[in-house]
């Protein structure tokens, strides 16, 4: 089922590219963890990077209880959540049709705090696994103490677009005929070799999860 | 010199990841190509990916006449700008101290539009060759009728921020008896094979620029 859309959810700009379609949604917010929070601080606009996690219809985001943006987003104010995932240059044959391949997904709406101690960890856990699964069983969980100083947000997922552009160059008619190369350059966030950890003991194997890391996972 | 902190621009949490170094923050904007801006809307903050090029310290946005965006950012309000470059994710011996490597960059301030034919060119050329150093020469130019569809904003590096992760994880003493493996899994935007237009001649080369194509540029 689509998410509904909303004034401020519908696309202003090329909505041929504007999705609303719950599948695609969720694929892009599975594929990135990194989202781009914007929210209103005395008046004014502020955009900070942080990771998340999407369960079901909820986008989650934590950090310190010390964190401004979460202690802000906490009090029942609008916040606005974007995910991009870059995917290609386009170069096109005249300069103003250059473009570029993405997938990106909007998201308005208020934040919760989480502050139930076993919802917390449920959602930790997915923050954890979102990012790396496989990740959460091997290391020490967190002690409540850890716990009380880590703050969870949830957002949900109401009113949310996505845009999407993929393929070639879109050029004028008359430009096909210039002898220019135009296609696309593919771009992917891709892992390399792990590094570990100067003081990890050379016994302590490199798990598969860090090894084969992928995303979307594979 | 440093960038001047002023109050919106000295970081609140972890001030040690703080950087207010002139070309450190050159360094990750002229790395980095996708931004996001944030602005308020009707009192709501949105939040939307784009392009951008740094010139001396000015950083330039561009898209058509009709975008919302511009068009808002036009009227003198306010504008955060934050580029983010993922560098890995840490993985430490506890849930709780795991994080990621990254550079992010924050601008505060106000864009104003460049009206100018000659000057508005340059940061169109400026913009292309940030994304794609050495495309600008080769592809059919703007006209006028292209560049008065294009509104180009300029906005002053003038209360900008960095703030950088680096290296191992930090982990608990106690936790470093654990058997767990610990260390970074790296993780960088890397291009692939480029996919040729189908309509592109077949005789038609791949330029040097987009077969060796790297950020930053080597």
């Amino acid at each position: 089922m689509d998410f509904p859309q909303t004034e401020r959810s519908t696309l202003k700009r090329l909505p041929q590219r504007g999705v609303y379609d719950r599948q695609l949604v969720y694929a892009i917010l599975d594929e990135g963890f990194i989202c781009h929070v914007g929210f209103v601080a005395e008046g004014k606009p502020v955009v900070i990077p942080t990771g998340y996690a999407r369960v079901d219809d909820q986008l989650l985001i934590h950090g310190s209880v010390a964190s401004r943006m979460l202690r802000i987003l906490k009090t029942d104010i609008d916040v606005c959540v974007t995910v991009t995932l870059l995917d290609g240059l386009v170069l096109a044959r005249s300069a103003f049709n250059h473009s570029m391949n993405y997938r990106s997904v909007v998201v308005f709406g208020k934040a919760t705090a989480i502050e139930e101690a076993d919802a917390k960890l449920a959602a930790l856990r997915a923050l954890s696994e979102h990012m790396i699964p496989g990740r959460w069983d091997e290391v020490r969980q967190p002690t409540d103490k850890e716990l009380k100083a880590t703050t969870v947000l949830s957002l949900p997922l109401e009113e949310v677009s996505a845009k999407v552009r993929t393929g070639p160059p879109s050029d004028d008619d008359d430009d096909y005929a210039l002898r220019v190369w135009a296609g696309v350059v593919p771009l992917k966030l891709v892992p390399s070799e792990p590094v570990p950890d100067p003081r990890l003991p050379s016994d302590v194997e490199l798990p598969s999860y860090a090894r084969n890391y992928a995303r979307p996972r594979e």
